[in-house]
Order: structure tokens, then sequence, then C-alpha cells
């Protein structure tokens, strides 16, 4: 590998995270601390609070968050390795590949699941819930993936909430790629269980994912648990002994994700952080349009935390081409993930403004242009 | 939490991990890179080699180095999740925490097991693993931990793997503390999963975790996962694929360790590290045995990485007060694990340095004069 570019000349990365963090949140990890330590304790007790804080939960009695190392993935996967019980069963939503992997985890863990499919460019379905939990009365946890980076649609996470209270059941939502970026009202909403990451909208460094649950729904899962180190009870209990994570966190990626939790509320909090992704997304959204690129969903579906667009008509055009020119030009995008459609990806999130959104129009158009041929009228 | 001392006036870390890192290692942390994007696809195969390597694999066809996302302890129970069949039992040695904790792993993913216990005092006794292999058949795999960081204590990996093998059992080692500090011959020893983790010899920091292993053992696993974040032939499935973590990789951390691993060369590799550390621990016996401090183990059975230290004999003696006391002087130890016996440990690991320890010493030294009374003669 060639030595990376220095920290100011970083490639900019237009992805779903991990993502561009500013160079105080990364310059925060230059020391050492000691995870056993007293001071490091303080900080991760700082931390979970803040994290109720931005959820609007700090004044509300019975919630939770819990940190936890690993990715966004081992967050969700802990939620059901941990809090369905033996003979539970999981109804989870899918349309694209973060759905697809709600399922495959419940397939490894062996938890008994039915999937409610809709297509990849269509959001989450309500009705078909009701339906199902009429007729399936198994059924104990309800699942769904808020934001779906396959696409960057947005699922009825507050309909979906009410069917499956409604119903009783104990509601789950992946809201990894939005968490941060717009408000959630997790009671209003019906969640039991809400997992997010550290290195997606709240712009800190991957290392632990989090997870906001209600203290009650977890304190009932004594036993369930399939795996220790996914173990999450087991994990909210270390914090609540001795303020410890129960195995090395990721020390530097705790100091990190304290500045960067500074820096969102020095931005303006939620509100004023989804309005720079939004105004982001408009930029993109626009500017692509102008040279005939399109967002493979509907507006009306289509969050603006990131955005998959089809690819050219132009016959010459091809992805590995388009992505390293970009990238030579100090653009990161991302491939597509669909199974029906060919697309790449662009997030919009992370320390990028409409200005960076802009010149990455312009070499978006130039990239067409000089390498590939003329865009499409 | 106060803000933390400014990097160059870090408190050292006396502990076995996370450790006090090197300046350029978290330097190697001021960018972002792109999960996805070649370049980081590189240098995630390049780390993968050299840990190859270091182990002395490079040479040798058919052994894989698999990074895992989270801390030392997921990568153990990845193995155990991923590699022991539905009908597979697991005979393994405890001496202290870590190994109890295998149990304790075993015990959640419901995966049979049967303990090989010694005090905490004494090494693991391969004898008792012989006559519970002929009388035992339904065990499948061997479960030890090299350097049991409870005590410090080495375990004889070599004569346990020797009556592994020749009762044909899968041999999984827990080289947590150990690996990079002294060399480890891992099919001299019969081993097929050898576990270690970034942030302990190899100076890196805390993120991920690795196992060497034998990929026919691995590739034999098929189905067996019971857990889709811990599945390691998953995970090593995607390096073969497209050169990537299936989940989001911590960047950062993989840029630290790739920096670490060059400045462990720089060092002279693992002979001339495990001498530092040796020569660390020398300085630490030396000196605290001159103020009435003496290991727990006998000298034998110690290894250089950490060591238990029964409480001073006077009365004061509080434990919370010297740890402060030592913390305002910038020295950072640990707590003790054990059992039965009062202790407390302090790691020689690190970026630290003989002189590192003779300051640690003397602070020692004037804390328990003019803390906590005059030591015992």
């Amino acid at each position: 590998m060639t030595p990376l570019l220095p920290s100011s000349r970083d490639k900019l990365l237009f992805t779903p995270g991990p993502l561009t963090t500013s160079l105080s949140v990364k310059q925060a990890m230059l020391h050492d601390a000691g995870s056993w330590h007293f001071e490091f304790n303080d900080l991760v007790a700082r931390v979970r609070a803040r994290l109720l804080e931005i959820a609007g939960l700090a004044a509300q009695p019975g919630w939770e968050a819990i940190l936890l190392q690993g990715s966004g993935t081992y967050g969700v996967e802990a939620v059901f390795q941990t809090c369905v019980p033996p003979n539970g069963k999981v109804a989870a939503f899918t349309n694209g590949a973060y759905g697809n992997r709600i399922l495959q985890m419940l397939k490894h863990a062996r938890i008994e699941h039915v999937a409610l499919r809709t297509p990849e460019n269509l959001p989450a379905d309500p009705q078909a819930l009701d339906q199902l939990l009429k007729s399936d009365l198994a059924i104990t946890h309800v699942a769904a993936v808020h934001c779906e980076t396959t696409t960057g649609i947005l699922n009825p996470i507050g309909a979906i909430g009410e069917i499956a209270k409604a119903h009783g059941k104990t509601y789950v939502v992946d809201a990894m790629s939005s968490f941060g970026g717009m408000p959630i009202d997790l009671p209003g909403r019906g969640i039991d269980y809400l997992i997010s990451s550290a290195n997606k909208c709240l712009e800190g460094v991957p290392g632990f994912c989090f997870v906001l649950c209600r203290r009650d729904a977890l304190a009932a899962c004594e036993g369930y648990a399939r795996s220790l180190s996914l173990d999450l009870l087991g994990q909210v209990k270390g914090f609540q002994t001795n303020g410890q994570f129960r195995f090395t966190p990721p020390t530097h990626a705790v100091l990190a994700f304290d500045q960067a939790l500074t820096e969102l509320e020095a931005e303006g909090g939620i509100a004023a952080r989804g309005e720079r992704y939004r105004q982001n997304h408009q930029v993109l959204i626009r500017g692509l349009a102008e040279i005939g690129l399109r967002p493979y969903l509907a507006p009306e579906v289509q969050s603006y935390f990131i955005t998959a667009f089809e690819y050219p008509k132009q016959r010459q055009f091809s992805f590995p081409d388009f992505y390293r020119n970009l990238s030579e030009r100090g653009f990161i995008i991302y491939p597509g993930k669909l199974t029906q459609v060919d697309t790449f990806r662009i997030g919009t999130i992370g320390r990028l403004f409409p200005a960076d959104l802009q010149q990455l129009v312009y070499a978006v158009r130039s990239t067409l242009q000089e390498g590939m041929g003329a865009p499409p009228p």
C-alpha cells in the first residue's frame, strides 16, 4: 500500500461509515487510557448519559444506553442473541441487505423467524405485519431496519411500532444509519431496543456500537444469552456493577466518540446535523440530475443519509473505472448492493458540507465526460 | 471527567492492555480510511500477511490470519462458536479468570465441556488431560490459556499439545498476552487455533483481535457457526472473496496496527521485544523485592508479561489509596483478580522500558512509605 496522504488531504468519504470525521475527533485518540482506570470509567458513564440525552431519554426513567465492542452488526445480533427466549420467534421486515442480514443472524443463532419482504424500492408494509401477527401467535419479536443502507430507503418505523405494540410484541429497530441524523422518539414509536453505531451520524470512529433499550425489557431476558461476548444483559450489568466494559474496550474509539458528541452539541444537536445532511443530499441530487443521474428510489421514501443511483445509460460506463477516477480526484464513493439493478451509492453523512458535495458533483461530471464519453443528454 | 493530560504526559499504563503505545502508533489513526476502498483492502491483506510472518508461518502452507472486530474474548469465543460441531465437547484447562471465561462462553453457547482445574498458582497439568482423554471419548477439542493474565502464570502449551495431538483432538490456545512477546511454534506445538489481540505484545490499540489457524481445520467447520458476527469461517471467506471485513472494520485501529508491526520489526522482532519485556520484569521484581513485595507465583512459572504481587503485610495498606497515589504520580497499575489471595498486578508490556519500571519502583516505595506507613523490613 502506498502511504496515505497527510491528514489535511485525506480523500473524502462519501460512504455510509466509516466516514470522514473531524481532525479533532481523531486527535482525541492520541491518548492511551487505562480501561480499568477511574478516569476512563467516568468517561464511559458520561458517554452513556449523553447518548440518552441525545435520544431525548435523559428525563424518562427506565432507559439504558449500552456500549458494545464490535461493529453495528454485533449490536443488532446481541439484541437477538440476548433477548429472544428459547421458544421465541422473530418477524423481521426486509427490503435490502441489512434486513437480510437480520434473517441471516437469526438463522445462525437457530432462532425461529419469518421474513416480511417488500421489493428493494418499496418501504416495509405495516399491514402485512398486522396480518401476520393475527395468524402466527408464536411471534414474540418484531424487527425493522429504519434506514436500509442498501438503497437509503426510510421504513415506517412508527406505523410498524404501533402494530407491534397493539399485539404486545417486543420491537427492535436497527437505526444504524439514521440515529443522530434525525430525531427518533423511542417511547412514542414503541421501540424496546434501538441499535446504532459510533461511526455513523454521530461522526465518531468505528470500534463499538450501542443499544438504547428499556431496562425492564432487557432485565427480563436473564439466562437467554447464547453468546458471552454478545450478552447485552451481562454488558449492562458490568456497567452497573463497576462502570466498566466486561472485556477490553476500544479505549481510543471511546475517547473519539466523546469528542464527537461535543461536536454534535456544538453544531446544534440532531436537528442542525440533520439539516446539514439534508442540504448535502439536495446539492447531490440536483447536481447529478443535471448530468442525467437519477436516484433509484422515489423521492418520498428516500432518506438524506445515503442515495443509490442507477448506472448511467452510456455504453462505456464501467463502475471500477468510475470509482478509480473519482478516487484519484480525492473522492471515495460506495458500490451498490442491490440484487436487481446496477447502482452505486453516495453517502451524505460525516464531516461533509454542501460545498464538498458540490465538488463531488463536478468530479462526477468531469469523470463521465472525460473518462467514459459524454453523459447522456 | 477532567481533561486528559497532553500526549507526552499521559500516565504510563502498567496493565495487560490496553497499554501504553508509541505516539507514532496513535498518530497513524489521524486518517479516515474507506472500509471498502482498495487502499484499505491492501492494508488489511498486508497486515494479515505480516501476522503470519511474525508467527513464523509465512513459509508454511495452509495457515490463515483472520482479523475479527471486538476484544480478544470475541476471538476466543469465535473459535468455539464456529469450530465445535453440534455434538462436540471441549476439555478446557483453567487456573484463573481467563480459563474460567472459556468455560463461561462454552456454557453460553450450550457447548458440552469439562474443566481441567489447577490452583491459581500451579500450571495446567498435561497428565490430567491424558487421563481425561482416555476416559471421555466424546471430547473433540482441547483449550488452554498460554499466559493466564490473572497471575501471569505460563501454562505448558507444548506438553498439552503433544497429548491433544496424540489423541487426535483439535487444539485451541488463547495466547492473548503472550503472542508477540515470545516465540510460539504453532505447528510444533500442535496448535490448530491461536487467538491474540492487537493491543497486547504487538503494541497496537484495541478494536480487534486475530486468530491464526490451520486453513483445513477451519474449512471443515462449515455450518457449525452459532453466531453471524463471530462466524470465523464467514470472516475468512470475506477476506478471500473481496479482501474485506464482512462488517464495518475498526479502520483506525487497523491503521495503528500496521504501524505497530513496523515498529516491532524496527525493534528486532519478537526476540528483541521479549528481551525488553524480560528486562522490564527483572527491574520490577528486583526493585519491589527490596521493599518486601513478593510475586504471588514461584519464579519458574512466572511470565515476564504481567506479575501479581501479594498485598504488603503492613496494616495500613489500602489498595484504592495505593492505586490512587500511584495514579497521581502518573503510574497506572492493575487490580488483582485472584479468588483466594489479595493481589495487585503490574504489567511490563507495551511501550515501556526498564527506566519506566525503575520509576514505578520508586513511586511504589515512596507511596508505601509516605502514604501508608513504612514498608515491612
